[in-house]
């Protein structure tokens, strides 16, 4: 599609959808993108569910507020918290799975497909609808599907960017 | 450089880094990256510092276990507190803040630069060395420079990517 920044500026969050599957290659591409983020220690504390059954989509979308059109699919990210608790700083692996899920994000877009990163949703509920042991807990869902929708770009903070210390703006004295 | 898949899988952690400085067109590309993230409501809980001085570059690896060489720079990503609690739900800021570090990871590597996400530092050290008042927080250092090693890929975890509910692979069997 583009340049790694075109595609990191060009992504949207992306709320309605077509009613059109997303192939299964498409699907892998974007898993196999979450595997290769960074991983503090190199623990991978991570988990990915990729729901297509609209049967599923439909159970999880009644528990989670945070999701307004019936996508293709959704990703549940799941932490193994396992693996999480060995490091002794649990935010750690939020870090981690995060990281793996921008990675989904912008591939998805070089690839046309929407998305939204999903965090209000019932988190026992989606649990329990697929079969995830204790450890195993569901953090964030990312629906997926061919936008419906082409948003315009959100606005952007001015004012979080310095250099060497706190207050102090680049040479050109520009604010971001 | 490539494909975004490409971008995504070559990227590897590099803790060695070339004695040779960061244009600043190209700093500023890295950080430009950083703020495209998505973030929840659009809320935008982040604040990055750019650090190239060599003085300071030392005084934040004497506080900073993570930090093995000297890099050309460090990028600290904060968490603005005030805007963070507004959402009532802080783990949400780290994920946002998480995902503009991976954009500037792959931002650096298709820039042919190095990075390292380090997460042992002396947060309250780093905090006051910055100026940083106290409600931005120090929560990464992101160490830059031209590679001065050439990692492997580190293994992946196998297992982690299932369809549907947990325990199902996927159609080929793969394990993931």
């Amino acid at each position: 599609m583009g340049s790694i920044f075109e595609v990191i500026k060009g992504r949207r969050s992306v709320r309605k959808f077509q009613r059109k599957a997303i192939d299964d290659d498409k699907m892998q591409q974007i898993l196999d993108a979450a595997i290769w983020a960074p991983s503090a220690g190199n623990q991978q504390p991570w988990v990915f569910i990729a729901v297509r059954d609209p049967k599923s989509i439909e159970k999880i979308k009644v528990v989670s507020p945070g999701i307004f059109d019936i996508p293709a699919a959704i990703i549940v990210v799941c932490r193994d918290m396992k693996i999480a608790e060995k490091t002794g700083n649990l935010q750690l692996s939020i870090f981690d799975i995060a990281m793996a899920t921008q990675n989904m994000l912008l591939m998805a877009y070089e690839l046309g497909i929407g998305t939204c990163p999903v965090k209000s949703f019932n988190q026992r509920a989606v649990q329990v609808l697929l079969d995830l042991p204790d450890h195993i807990t569901p953090e964030l869902l990312v629906t997926i599907g061919y936008p419906a929708e082409k948003p315009s770009p959100r606005e952007r903070r001015r004012g979080v960017i310095f250099f060497e210390r706190y207050g102090q703006r680049g040479d050109d004295g520009e604010q971001r």
